[in-house]
């Protein structure tokens, strides 16, 4: 019988121009750490400005630190953190794209609890201590659409020693305030348009095969499939495209709100391994790069859902043998990221060796087990190896 | 361009037996005021006593107001906030239907706010002053599926001197914590099923075609509308039928979620001034009443929403002329409301005279403008009194 906590406490504005409301929403102290990446994005589009501009209106207080990079590293984390308790800082305002708001996440989290943030983490190598004090409030400002972690507790760190990059989140890691602003989304370049909206596309699919679903995360995951079917390939071919940018970037919120009140799936796990060894492969790609192998191995155990998303997507299975149907998705999938020119990415452009497929799935299962017991058929490590291996190019 | 807030911060524990876990969940405070109808159904099934147990199991001391009805009244809720105030309640705890739990909502602001509760409503007679201070925390156990009271901040209250029926509500009136129990629910007799389960149908379709509905809250109402269309007619043949009751009370909370992220329209405005002047009309049977006329007068201005909403319940509207396609909606409704048994409910059978139905639009125009503003098509006053007229029985 259905059973379900449904809490996203987060407050979302939306929509274009609502980065200007900053300076008069109100917000959870005096003095913030404002975390951007490393990169000069931030700071040449005048995004990092904007949000400086509304803190001063309200006369908060900031100090900035800038050093996070895409696959953000629990080392960056944990100097952040001091740096905002030594400082005393009454919240953490992120602007930027996934990797800077988990680490805004994180910092906000180690910022009030004592040790080291693998205290914390439940699998791979973490200790799975309880987490002691609520994280510091977090604002999240964000530049690009695909993770949903603007409506979602998630944060995804990396350890470079352990070679692990788990996903973690207590209640209080959701941000009390998000600004969905498509606008600031504009100047994301093609490439990554592509895999941050497939990242949300993944969520949004994985969500809606996983064993925990409800009919309210599965509300979500439709309307996600059906808003990046639409108009992900518009955002990519005409960045400028603002409905397509608004729609990608609501698709994005949704895609987090399914991770709110559903969860991802092992594809997950299995993504998580390429890039805790491969840190300069974009989380996005990796999850393309084995979406194909993936989605087809579990289409004949989930085969209702998967032709409900085929539906969204378009397709019709109307008069194909039922064994068929369920892998119109992966057709459907495979037309979509051909669209978005995604759809010859390989491993091997990024480094990975065809000899690594054994480590990988390993890892995978390791660090982020709990992803696997996610799923509706339950993937032996062998199994996961032959999705590795169907995937490698 | 799509522009939105999204702030639905209340936790929800939905399913079968979570009235059990309030003893192990967080309460937002060491003293209660315990808010609950004046009828007896509370303590004959036993529900009052499961929550007080699980109040003294956690340490909780509570007092108890017992003195609500349906369609709460302002006097009551104004007493009440006396007694949380003089007593010290931290929080209020509302368990009962949608009048006990809007009631709740009320005390709790009042306790936490000088004055009158019309000091702040802001139609009708309301004053329209800004709400000072945040109310007390909000705990709900839903008994009841009906208004999805358990996940919006809004609370609708009577002034009996006035003859005003009035919605209200600020961030602080979301609920901090909501138990859906569709257990609880088993023992709501057929006809209070089918009205309670009309009313969050009525929730989701008026949010459907309201000007503010957003992809979210659309997703959500067409999830309520194939629930409560499935689903109605069983839970009120067989009220022990639990999987129909539990899908019930999953619409009822998704209804509350349309009302968080789109709104009623102007019917619920409609049926404020019915009951305003008719107390003893169930807010419900009201809306079944005037239904019919309300959606046929509305299906020419939202065709495509409600083909939409049509579609969910089953109908198709392949073949059929263009113009005629829309009120395939309205001949689902009908066909619904027969099998509920809910078809025949006349305004004359409670004391509703004919010649009221000017006198009805007025006072929905003056007390509940603001729903009117939510109208794809603005009606006239003398529309309103057509639609009350067609539907005069």
């Amino acid at each position: 019988m259905l059973d379900f906590d449904f809490s996203i406490p987060t407050k979302v504005l939306f929509g274009v121009g609502r980065l200007d409301e900053l300076k008069r929403e109100k917000l959870p102290g005096k003095l913030a750490l404002v975390v951007v990446s490393a990169g000069e994005t931030m700071k040449r589009n005048g995004y990092l400005d904007r949000v400086l501009t509304a803190l001063k209106h309200q006369g908060i207080e900031y100090l900035i630190f800038d050093k996070i990079r895409p696959n953000p590293s629990k080392a960056h984390v944990m100097e952040a953190a001091q740096f905002a308790r030594d400082n005393f800082c009454e919240f953490v305002i992120g602007v930027g794209g996934a990797s800077t708001i988990d680490a805004a996440k994180a910092i906000a989290l180690m910022a009030r609890n004592p040790g080291d943030l693998w205290d914390y983490i439940v699998t791979g190598s973490g200790k799975g201590k309880p987490v002691k004090n609520a994280a510091l409030p977090i604002v999240a400002v964000m530049t690009t659409a695909g993770t949903g972690t603007e409506a979602d507790p998630w944060m995804v760190i990396t350890d470079r020693d352990l070679q692990e990059k788990i996903g973690f989140g207590v209640p209080s890691t959701f941000p009390c305030l998000s600004v969905v602003d498509p606008e600031l989304t504009l100047s994301v370049p093609p490439f990554l348009t592509a895999i941050q909206g497939f990242d949300a596309f993944f969520h949004a699919a994985e969500g809606f095969i996983a064993e925990i679903a409800t009919p309210i995360s599965e509300a979500f995951s439709l309307q996600v499939i059906r808003l990046i079917f639409k108009n992900l390939p518009k955002a990519v071919h005409d960045g400028s495209d603002i409905e397509a940018r608004t729609n990608i970037a609501l698709a994005s919120l949704l895609s987090g709100m399914v991770q709110s009140t559903s969860s991802c799936t092992s594809e997950h796990s299995m993504e998580h391994a390429m890039t805790a060894f491969h840190p300069e492969l974009p989380h996005g790609a990796g999850l393309l790069m084995i979406s194909e192998a993936y989605f087809s191995f579990f289409a004949k155990y989930v085969p209702d859902r998967f032709i409900k998303m085929a539906h969204m997507m378009g397709e019709t299975t109307d008069g194909l043998p039922e064994e068929e149907k369920p892998y119109t998705f992966v057709h459907a999938l495979q037309k979509l990221k051909k669209e978005c020119g995604v759809d010859q990415l390989k491993m091997s452009d990024y480094g990975i060796q065809a000899d690594e497929m054994e480590k990988l799935a390993r890892n995978a299962h390791k660090t982020m087990s709990n992803l696997f017991a996610m799923d509706r058929y339950t993937l032996s490590l062998k199994e996961n190896i032959e999705i590795f291996k169907a995937a490698y190019r």
